[in-house]
C-alpha cells in the first residue's frame, strides 16, 4: 500500500498540526499507511503543546511527495502544497468554507464546528477507536486554540461537549489552566499565525 | 426553525430521488425541519421504485424556496438549482468529484462509493437511527440503479455489504429479481438519464 501524506494549511496553527497527527493516526488504525507532515515549523503555541505531551515536531514539506494526500483544516489550493494539482486528494477533514475542485470521488468530512480537532474526536468515537493519550492532548490543544478556550463565536455545543472528554483522555486535570498557559505561550513572541 | 429543502441533481435519477428522501428523513429525525424535493419528474425506473414502495413523487422545484438547502448526489452549481448562489448550503451528501465553493462552513459527507444511497445507509447506522421500510426500499433502488446491481466498476465492498441489509429492512425477499425488474422498467421507454 502506498503511503499517504496528511497535512494542514500553510503557516500551521495548533489545530492544523493536531488534526494532521490525529487524522494520520485514525486512518492508520483503519489500515492505511499514513504520514503526518506540516507545511512549516510549529508556532510557539503549538510548540508548547508538543513539549507538554512529549511529541516531536512533524516533518516539514513544501510539496507532497506521495501520490495520494489527505488535507486537514483547509481545502483551498492556495493554502495547500504547491503541487496539489499533481496529486490525488484521498480525503479532507475541514471546518472552513469550501473552494475545492478535483477530478475523482473522494472522502470529505466537513462540519461547521469550532475546530477540526473536534471533528476528529467524533470520528474516532464513531469508528469505535481509541485516541492515544498524546494525540488526545494535541486535540485538546487544537480545540482550545481555535475556540480560544470555548470563548470564540465559532464555538458550538459540540466543541463544549468534546473538550472535557478529550481532556480526560489526555490526562489533563485542569483544562482551563492548561489552555491559558498554552494560549499565553503563543502570544509571548507574537509568533502566532493570524489564520485559525 | 426554518425549513430546509433537500434535493439532488437536474434530470433526477433513482439515487438522487432516494437520497433526497433519505437525507430529509435522517435530518428530520435529528431535529431539522426538512422537505425533500426534486429538480424534475422521476424517470421510468424511479417511478417503478416509487410505485413498488407506495410512495408519492417529490414536489418539483426549479429554484430553492428556502434560505438553507441540502444537496444530495451532486455538488456542482451547474447541476443544481438556478438560484444556488443566493441560498446557503447547509450540507452535502455526495459521491462525485468535487467542484464546489461557498462562503460559510457547512456539513459535507462525501465518500467514493457506488451510490449516495449507500452513504446514507451508513449515516443512519452511525447515528443509531431506524430507516423507515419505504425509505430503505428507495435506498435499495438507488444503490442498484447507480451500481447496476453491483456490476458497475464503481461498486465497492461497502455497497456490496449494504445491499442485503437494506433489502432486509425494505422487506425485499429477492433483491436480484427486484433490481432486474426496476432496471428493466428504466429501459422500456429509453427515458433513463445518462447521468449516474
Ligand atoms: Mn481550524
Ligand atoms: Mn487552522
Ligand atoms: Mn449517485
Ligand atoms: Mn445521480
Amino acid at each position: 500500500m502506498a503511503k499517504i501524506q496528511v497535512f494542514g494549511h500553510k503557516s500551521p496553527d495548533t489545530d492544523t498540526i493536531a488534526s494532521a497527527m490525529a487524522a494520520a493516526d485514525l486512518l492508520a488504525q483503519q489500515g492505511l499507511d499514513t504520514e503526518a507532515v506540516a507545511q512549516g515549523k510549529p508556532n510557539q503555541e503549538t510548540q508548547y503543546a508538543l513539549d507538554h505531551f512529549g511529541l516531536q515536531t512533524l516533518p516539514i514539506i513544501d510539496k507532497a511527495t506521495t501520490e495520494e494526500v489527505v488535507l486537514v483544516d483547509h481545502n483551498e489550493a492556495a493554502q495547500s502544497v504547491d503541487n496539489l494539482a499533481e496529486v490525488t486528494v484521498y480525503g479532507i477533514y475541514d471546518h472552513h468554507k469550501f473552494n475545492f475542485q478535483n477530478a475523482t470521488p473522494l472522502y470529505i468530512t466537513a462540519k461547521p464546528w469550532g475546530s477540526v480537532s473536534t471533528i476528529l474526536y467524533y470520528e474516532y468515537l464513531k469508528a469505535g477507536l481509541t485516541i492515544p493519550a498524546k494525540i488526545a492532548g494535541m486535540l485538546v490543544s487544537g480545540l482550545i486554540s481555535d475556540t480560544l478556550l470555548l470563548k470564540s463565536p465559532t464555538t458550538t455545543d459540540v466543541d463544549r461537549a468534546a473538550l472535557p472528554e478529550l481532556a480526560k483522555m489526555a490526562g489533563i486535570d485542569d483544562v482551563d489552566a492548561y489552555g491559558l498557559a498554552m494560549l499565553k505561550a503563543g502570544t509571548d513572541l507574537s509568533s502566532k499565525s493570524d489564520e485559525d
